[in-house]
């Protein structure tokens, strides 16, 4: 396309994306018409695309990282001829594909859900790893990035991780419009401050008038034969542009034009302008990812394994039966043991800093290539990237998560170290699996049923050393749970998982030392929690205690609890928690201070049996 | 101190390190031994602190950011006269105030919990944005912050927000060792790569060896003198300093020395120099922070008005009788309505533009200097600080947040937008208190409650108007709830919160209508939860049905359960929420579709009483 050419499909973008507005009543037009040039310059000259087949391993990837302006992108689809303007029309539609922020869940040519700022990019590097380390179909990731989204440090995250992993496949595409959602930006039209920024990252930078077509022409052209290290275009625009009612005006953020009609005709009218995208050079597919049987390491029952070095062995075995599977880890290797994958498989290891955010978003980028990651901090640290998780499931990707160091049985290091919130956390996500084994053979069976699960999944793992008990043929499927106690007699029943487990089993044998028998409940199955098992033994016993290295809400207590929330007679329910602030002390002292050690669960258990609890 | 006697502090220093490790068996003595020098220098020379008078308003700051090298901090306390070798040798014992990260709660030096790391500069920030725009008393903040912990993005919010508000009066010390935990960092002793990217934020930064006391108190000077802009003194170490078997060697993270005695004579032996510490300059204490009777706004009963309106509307009059009463915002505050307090009081709005994390560490950084903020965003996006709001916690502090656009009722804008695991995350806090208001005047009054409160307020607020249903002098008790509809007919309880409350009185009304009472209670308190009016509703109906615009885990339906999880016979339980990922919809048909809407409450109403269930 020439300069008119591509100056009026830029205006198309604009005419589309106030029509779009116009007819949902809500969006935001003046934000899509800020990047219209950009996203034009895009289209017809340097993405290449096959919007026919999106799973083609030669298309380029975009992500747009302001998912605010999704106007902006469905009217680009439209030019490009993937969507028409009936279904333009639908936008923020009840059922519509094209939803007020942009989901893969429901567009094939979406790569990931943005919406929360500050993430496109950081996803966008994950893609790109994805290319230059693992895939080699020679695919250029572009991100069309806000200015105001610039202040999220995972931005810098990514512009870190980038620069580090030389990504010259990737773009940053600034649209500096000035004008966040509530007025200007800290920093404006200065382009250099954004430069300068980049810059020190590492980055290779552009500053261009992201109005003028031939000057963004050259910017992109420029990215491409950048070797070496990422780039970012850093243009300058404004928002509304092209209506002088709404260009640079503070205020209109999110809001449709007042006089659409007006506004089209301002621009130009409509137009039917229809691009032909560059198709993406004839690759192969992925290479092989093939997968064979896994041989998962085993342990025979009575030694004493920490839940996290079975993790590492059995994610290393795993990545030598499948080629798929991929692991990351937030400079916390040697002690989530994700060092044992890196060690036998380097190339498929992603060492990403401490920088949890950039981990979870380089696991989704990844993920959107087809591969299964692990990404492993402390289950702590995993509160760090709460936001990506919950938008990794708004995108449907299936990235699975391990958190070690769960609870106050890691001791002496502290509160600051503790994971306590994070079986809340991972339950509350949407269409989440969370797993919280208690031995080695039975984490390396859930490690490996982790690779065929939908959605995210969660596996909490353990520091200390914990006994094998169960042999190494037991099966432990998702959903599932193990009765470890129980007998016609039982009066009350034990809910326990991970370090849990083994004072609960402890308990179990003093009560019956006192006549009391307990049936145990081994819920390495968080959820989806096995109802079925939890509703046999309400009915055999009319009391549940659980018991649970955790804080008292959102963890197995509530999970127990909602196995019974249909409407069903409840049995009575007690939970023993972590509820006070631990501080430093020796494991056996914290499970002791917290209450949830077998004399505190004995002790329970007596009361809830022998003393008549009074409402 | 001459050159000799500061290095000779610095020795010291690791000395008792490498004891204090010792001792306890585990610990960080090398991540400390890097830094002594850097510790000796601040402490004999530069700090201004009174320790016998922590709370003085004229005392310096300190912040150990790299919160696992807690000896060193110790070390410096013993040296200081603060506490003596006795103490230092409990570090990380059960019941001591040295834990292995430092807290606040334990030690009245400390300003805030470290151990996460990249939280102590961000925090910082919020130390000295106090200083300079509310105190004004002249004191400084001196963050000692490691290397590898400048991977968190965190750390570039804190460094644009610092730049931003021109913090003179903050200066972070690198402690640029090398190592990080498994191994080197990103950019090794390369100091320019730091010094570049904290330069392009726009601050000052000095280059220094770290082990050159004399450079390191000229570093320290310069960062006094330098005006308009935060200092960063990059300085290049070597973990484990001083001990050549451990010295710049990798492997060594978090392990006491080997051969501590042998480490100790290396070291020069055991040393008793005490430091006098400059004292503060002579400042009057804060200023007035009085506080005079709340004129709060109020609504008759039967408006429509948003509960985001009425958080606005009382923050604001709430500011204009409290003058400790600060808001912060990221970038949302014509959303949050944070801009109504904005407005009326300029002097104590910081806008933290869009970067959450560095918002929750400003708000515990103005917390630690005795005032009362309140920083708000939309409830999805507070899931970007989990961590630091989990930190918080753990630093005992006092702040409030204020989560908008709560659940699918926004509508049209989508998932990525809705808080749906808000109120599992700030549940699964530590001493934290959730409240979930549904009209402006009960909205009205909780703002005016949370001043009070200890620990992490939560206030969940919507986007779209519900009716005004309160009269403007109804109290709402934080731990209470309200019981809407009651009759001796009743037959089963709705529990409902927030944007849920309209709909189940609509239910109520159509059950009513078909010869079906029930009760209706309004659970405003989801955290403290009204146990007794729970109960009071469990003996007389025989099931409790909860409705809540959240997912099903974590939320009001877990928060009921819990008030009946001691044992006690527990009705029956069911509960509607959001089990769906939502898209684009009407608020109407969200709440349709997730099946929390007064037609869907009423279906399983009829469902609960009329028909058998079955278990």
């Amino acid at each position: 396309m020439n300069t008119g050419e591509l100056a009026d499909l830029g205006q198309q973008l604009r005419v589309d994306s106030v029509r779009a507005a116009a007819a949902a009543g809500s969006g935001h037009p003046t934000s899509s018409m800020s990047a219209a040039d950009l996203m034009a310059v895009l289209l017809a000259h340097h993405l290449r695309y096959d919007f026919d087949r999106p799973e083609h391993p030669g298309n380029d990837r975009l992500v747009l990282s302001k998912g605010h302006a999704s106007p902006l992108l469905y009217a680009a689809y439209k030019a490009a001829g993937a969507i028409d303007d009936e279904e333009l029309f639908t936008f923020r539609e009840l059922g519509s594909r094209l939803e007020g922020h942009p989901t893969p869940q429901r567009l094939p040519w979406v790569e990931t859900a943005t919406g929360s700022l500050g993430q496109g990019l950081p996803v966008g590097v994950g893609i790109a790893l994805s290319g230059k380390r693992l895939d080699h179909t020679g695919y250029r990731v572009w991100v069309l990035t806000g200015d105001s989204e610039l202040a999220e440090g995972s931005v810098w995250e990514a512009a870190e991780h980038a620069a580090h992993e030389h990504l010259d496949n990737l773009t940053a595409i600034v649209d500096v419009n000035r004008l966040g959602q509530r007025g200007p930006t800290r920093h404006g039209h200065d382009l250099d401050a954004y430069a300068r920024r980049f810059q020190a990252f590492g980055w290779h930078t552009v500053e261009v008038d992201g109005h003028d077509v031939d000057a963004v022409d050259r910017a992109f052209a420029e990215a491409r034969s950048t070797a070496g290290q990422p780039t970012a275009i850093i243009a300058r625009t404004l928002k509304g542009k092209g209506v002088h009612s709404v260009e640079d005006r503070e205020g209109l953020h999110g809001k449709p034009l007042p006089e659409a009609e007006d506004a089209v005709a301002e621009l130009g009218g409509e137009r039917t302008l229809r691009v032909e995208v560059h198709e993406p050079p004839a690759v192969r597919a992925l290479h092989s990812m093939s997968t064979a049987p896994v041989g998962l390491p085993t342990w025979a029952t009575g030694e004493e394994i920490a839940t996290r070095d079975a993790y590492g062995h059995a994610l290393a075995a795993l990545g030598s039966a499948r080629g798929d599977v991929v692991a990351l880890d937030g400079e916390v290797g040697d002690s989530t043991r994700a060092e044992y994958f890196a060690k036998e498989h380097p190339d498929r290891y992603f060492e990403c800093y401490i920088a949890e955010q950039q981990m979870i978003a380089a696991a989704v980028g990844i993920a959107t290539r087809g591969r299964v990651p692990y990404a492993s901090t402390f289950a702590a640290f995993l509160t760090r990237a709460y936001d990506f998780i919950r938008m990794a499931s708004v995108s449907g990707a299936r990235i699975n998560l391990v958190g070690s160091h769960a609870g106050v049985s890691i001791g002496q290091d502290g509160p600051s170290q503790m994971g306590l919130e994070d079986l809340a956390m991972m339950r509350a996500v949407h269409g989440s699996t969370v797993l919280h084994p208690c031995d080695a053979n039975q984490t390396a069976r859930l490690v490996a049923a982790m690779a065929g699960l939908d959605g995210i999944g969660y596996l909490r793992t353990l520091r200390g050393k914990t006994p094998v008990i169960y042999g190494p043929e037991e099966e432990f499927p998702v959903g599932g749970s193990k009765v470890l106690r129980a007998s016609g007699r039982d009066r009350l029943t034990l809910v326990a998982a991970g370090a849990t487990v083994p004072e609960a089993l402890t308990a179990a044998d003093t009560l019956a030392a006192d006549g009391i028998d307990v049936r145990v409940i081994d819920l390495y199955s968080v959820k989806p929690v096995d109802r079925h098992t939890l509703h046999r033994a309400a009915e055999a016993t009319d009391c549940l205690l659980t018991v649970e290295d955790h804080h008292p809400e959102g963890g197995l207590g509530d999970a127990v609890a909602e196995a019974f929330a249909d409407g069903r007679p409840v049995p009575r329910l007690a939970r023993l928690a972590v509820r006070t602030m631990p501080g430093s002390a020796s494991p056996e002292e914290q499970l002791h201070a917290a209450g949830i050690d077998a004399e505190a669960i004995a002790a329970a258990a007596k009361l809830l049996v022998e003393e008549a609890i009074v409402p």
